[in-house]
């Protein structure tokens, strides 16, 4: 709970348009809707806009629709529902008009805003087997309103193909490199470019592999500036990261 | 090398400025000094501005001096010497005017820049023993031109003593949460604050710490949306790439 | 075996009431009945009170049976079975009357006993995904006769839905703390209750969780004091302990 | 910061004794003093009665002598300091009276107050090379408050020797099972009582014990139940946590 | 190829009655005769006595086959066939005389002999979720000429229940100690017994017992003299492994 | 991108043939072909010869032969495609001629060439179940234009089985050895050989296994000289490297 | 405690020449010594004849001479101490007739026994970094009263080197092998030997062999039947085992 | 022992030349000489050329003379010795001529023999701290009678300076890559070159680069194909490898 909304608070009390009792409520209450199974954040909601987020996987289709109802209730525009399986987004279309991507196993309620923000988001993959981890993260910087470029297949066993979008590379306002066994993909691309670098593991590969841990060790140690990793498989979290960088706002 | 320079070259072959040959020789030598031991990479001083990185760790006092010199020499106006132990830099300070900080093992040559960038970086600690790699994460930043504010010793399990300085998360620009044993200063942060959260794991801790790896696990297992992690003890990287997004530049 | 146990049986033998080679018998047969599969032990139920648990992975629903027969007519009122599927529990309940619970994958024969004990157990789970597990721990608890208060998706990623509860969590006997990815969930319940938190990871999320190696790591190293972890996914472990420590008795 | 706080400085303020300026600033204040390198938290130390601790690693021995004079002129009767190395521990002699027990690497300030709680806490090692850590533990309870009893190398390789004890191991209110190798000891000890057990691992051990992960895993998979766990060489967490479970108040 | 067989034929070529080229020959066919898919061992046949293995996982139905068959026209009277599924069982069966144990997933063709050796083999188990992996080493004693004690369900929880069979212990020739979670049985039989303790982990359990690795780490750290280990789940290694000691030669 | 190409394009601008725009075309376009999902690589096709390698593993059948098609349309004779299931190989075979052995799990496209090279590729396996990743290697070995000795179920622990093979594996060029448990073939061969000795470690058992981990360390830790290691199960790896050192052509 | 010693108590209880209160009294008493530090356990001292043995590490030479002290007063001829760092040799030699191995880390007191047994323990070791770990086994077994035969550096790089001696390891009784980066030794010597096989993975090595890791993953799935594992550096333990092995009576 | 060997003894024994005794002598003692601590192989000398290596690490000076006397007297011209500290090679110095190179731990004995083989063996280093291992594998490969082209500081974070020298990859016979935290470096030469690539993982880094581990993983799971691995900082094993490829003799 953030200090501005505690000293308005205050304030009401202090002018006597508040009782005190009232005050502890609205301070309890506020922040969230408690549907028992769930605690939905409108204040997020608030700050970040047109667009709100619900993690699809280990929620039933009914406790989503009763999520996307609050929402909706509260006003919100879009809303971004990731890893959700097929069966789950069919359950959700009764009753709600939901643009369902397979492969990113992310659906859509409402219009994907205008980009907005500083540049683009350009996101490289190292394979074809990494494509779906990077269009959850693509979706979900659309979603949020920014501009994606697609770059997709350039791992550094064929450095040339990667330095053949060098232009791209070097324009990009953020970069998301999504890369499974070939983790190596981040430290090259953040020695061509000059922007920020986020770097997602993929579990895509086999034996030492072991479910994206090495391509994870390899974006950690990367020797390139600029570079951070977030978890094994969170395109959603590359996504929603990228976008909240290329909205940077001046505050000076 | 950048698609850019390619091009430049190119152009001067065509207009007869520059031989083939001349041109094969340019693409090799400009990019980098060879040292020997070192390759010294003037692109990156004259692409990243006034401030110049060595990574200290490893290199002998005398392979550092040759690297400032040649640095020097090639116009650049401030060094940053990372991981840069108090012998070494005794024996650096005989040939250059060193600024050496003993806690952050950094050593700096040159002036600091006046603070640039759309905000502040706040840097956050969970307790008294990781000041060391925040440290390194704030002079670096500073380095790089940026106004630091420093929120040391908040850990989550006394979370009110975090959440009374509210106001400065909710208005920095860039938060770097450095934190050993507790991790989960990164998802507290990340809950509160609305700008990207970079987390940095220290190796501060004993038993199931395991050297900084529990702390690396639960930040990268953030529930929290905009956090991401880079090296256990990584303040530079963190420092930097904090820079970075700080200095993001409006490219539409 | 204890120690009071031998020594009465030595009294008898002293006063001649039961021979040398009967005391042999009774040391060897008394604590447990063996059926072959499973030796089921009997002076435990007489310790515990009304209330024994059968853990019911890798055992057969005609073993469970077994194993229920030799409690009942040992005077066993109340029995828990943990880790049932439904198919087991469809055929115990031809046998006995059984109330199951699918979500938490538990079996109770007999009734529930009215709560006793010091207070409140207060079980918190970090996201709607950890609430089988933490219903297991919550029935086992209900089970052992303790009042249960529970507090669902309250993880720290939103630290204000969480604190928006601090009576509750100030006035509990034991609280108990189940999250996956987000482990933080024990160390900011630890600072801000001051009565022991025992925390369970759970195997919920994906990456770098690990399945729930994570959590445990990060619970593990909770700079709070009072928290202390079982195993992942442990719900019944956890609600054992709590209704032991909830019923802590005098012994002055 | 709990609720109960907050009410209260509502109330002064819609009572007018208090204005909402400085309720923001005693709600800010109050909960601890910045040191700048550290952030003394007087609340914990108003909740947990006389004794507070500092956890002294990684600290210089100038800034836990500032810690103490803080707690001091709080009203802090005890200070309990862990993790505190000889040298340390003779510069703080100059300033303070400090009983130090270089075994334990503990330092005490004060008293030990006279034993309360619900009865006796047992503290039982598999080996003489984990006495240092039971120390810890032991000194820890010992401080807050507690009575102890120590069970030394009884090790489950001399079952006999541990079951010799059984009336002590029934007796008393918590049970901490302190042992490196040999995990085995928390379940041995788990099976025989019904109390609460607290697990420590050590880091005692060599070759497949990996600094006291083998011990510390053995005892999350205890099959007894009643078990919890805490860090590897964590014996401060689990005098603390004894002592909490030692002291349950009756809420009812 | 043992030195003894070289010198034997070293001599028949010396007297003449073996050519080089034909000894040449011998030394490459004898030991063993190539299937193509798999090259059977007669030799080990011959110093090991009436019975054999074959380690049934990987291999087709109709390899088991044509081993069995050259194994049979080798003169082998009894063959112990382990890791089988059913379904391989059943297609052997069309075939050959096979006893098979689904539950230790053994078959058997040919008689189990007499039990020979020095004495009993007693195999323990610490809950009824072992025994699967214990029948497997019980079946590969009894066909390797063993007299097997079962001793199932005595985990170290419950210490008295292993204690009440202390007598079969202190008189075993070599034990089994078979355990998942609980790794501790070896160390409780190993300071109990004054025999050699084969150690075999499990992969029973959940949570933080990774697959087995947990009881394996444990049995390794243990501290009870006489205890060795084999891999995980490998009931057949234990069994022959004992088998083995079970009947050490007096080679004085 | 090789540094001869950049130089020829160069040439051709300095003599006027090429523009500066067209050559930056040139320079972006050749090496590969963009098919959206995937960037085919035709300057490897021509560096290598006559074969060319597809990874079918994370592709559609669709997609694959939109590969081949592109493969096929730039002259390549010989097309391997490896990890290929027996569902996508069907759906191929309705386009093309497509050889498929599904033990390897390989498809072959064309003829395979006659061996050429400097001698014989000999591949080990230590048993029957490592016989799949050996024939990925083998087949991969023979299509790149190499002879092939098969040696399977030569597992260490019977090592004259192994020995018995000693001519050909003194008399090999290079030699793969393929093992899971049982990782000691790669030493073994290796002190008895004096090649180059591919290691395949397979994921091939239980337990400790881990899959392959336990197999792959054993294999890096090899005391023999001249022996190296690729990933777990990657006999393409294996025998595309076999190929390369047994066709190094003489530079000087 | 075993059960024929609780019998005979018991007898004498009913046979009135003891009474039941100092029955419980001789119970608890008679197994050990208590000194505070350490309880010795003179029934095994009784059990195992005329060696007894003390783990040095991690007790202090004050202690051990303590230790020394009490079971010379029980009785026992010959002490063995393992662990024992020079300098503590050197105290316990003020007091005792003490022969220090400093390779081996071992002091032994009093008389090396005439070997006894079923025949020779041979040891083996892969290299000569692993000479120490085997001077443990072999001195243990010495004093344990074993016919000990060493064969080092017969590392299967240069497996002729080992099976020169195919003799020796065809007529052992039991064989202990040693080593460190090559865990391969164990493999090879239990299909060759038709022994038991005591492995000892020592930690020698650097890089992937993770301080004997790489060794004892390999040994935990060597192929060969008849093999067990010890921890790593365990050489103690082998030699302890290798003794009972070589002990085993007869008790049909 | 190989088969050529046992061909020609037995055709000695069938001429009368040999007797059957005599013969198995010879088959013992011809392979290697038995210093005791050591046993010597000659054959492996003979097999190899001019040059023989002895592991330093784990060996006394006096141990590492012997070895040496032992091969001089048998033949050996050069000697390599590997992993050789300052202290050692110094006692070395005063019985034999020793060159010692302190950056790579390493003796020679005798002159460096001219380059032969196929080509040049290109060693390539990403940072400047891998030079150590660089310079093990540089020498090793030198000693072994090869030319050595060193590139070192081209990790792929500063991929440009790498690619300047693809004339040099392109044309070398063998590619050695050696890399700390930056493994990338081996999947990008051998995207690059089509020559094999020997990847040598260093223990260079810190944080998550666990002792070389990211590395070594990242290395396996090179997406290039021609990549291998050899153990973590393992140059000497790098430079043999490259030497046996750079040798391969045709055998066609």
């Amino acid at each position: 709970m953030d200090k501005d909304s505690i000293a308005e608070i205050l304030n009401q009390v202090e002018s006597g348009s508040l009782s005190a009792e009232n005050a502890m409520l609205e301070l309890k209450l506020t922040p969230f809707e408690d549907l028992g199974y769930a605690k939905v954040d409108h204040h997020r909601a608030i700050r970040q806009g047109v667009s709100e987020v619900i993690y699809g996987s280990g929620k039933t289709p009914e406790q989503i629709c009763g999520i996307v109802a609050s929402m909706r209730s509260a006003g919100q525009k879009t809303i971004l529902i990731t890893r959700l399986d097929k069966h789950s987004a069919e359950t959700i279309q009764k009753s709600f008009l939901l643009d369902y991507r397979p492969d990113a196993k992310i659906g859509i309620i409402g219009d994907i805003p205008k980009p907005t923000g500083s540049g683009k988001i350009l996101i490289a993959t190292g394979g074809t087997s990494d494509i779906n981890v990077a269009e959850e993260a693509a979706l979900t910087a659309e979603v949020l309103g920014n501009e994606v470029f697609r770059l997709y297949d350039v791992g550094v066993s064929g450095v040339h193909r990667l330095l053949a979008f060098s232009k791209e590379l070097m324009s990009a306002s953020v970069i998301i490199a999504v890369a499974g066994m070939e983790g190596a993909l981040a430290s090259v691309i953040g020695g061509v470019a000059d922007c920020p670098v986020i770097a997602v593991p993929t579990s895509v590969g086999y034996g030492a592999s072991f479910g994206g841990l090495a391509a994870l060790l390899s974006m950690l140690n990367s020797c390139a500036s600029g570079v951070s990793v977030v978890n094994i498989d969170n395109g959603f979290g590359a996504g929603y990261l990228a976008s909240m960088i290329n909205h940077i706002r001046n505050t000076k």
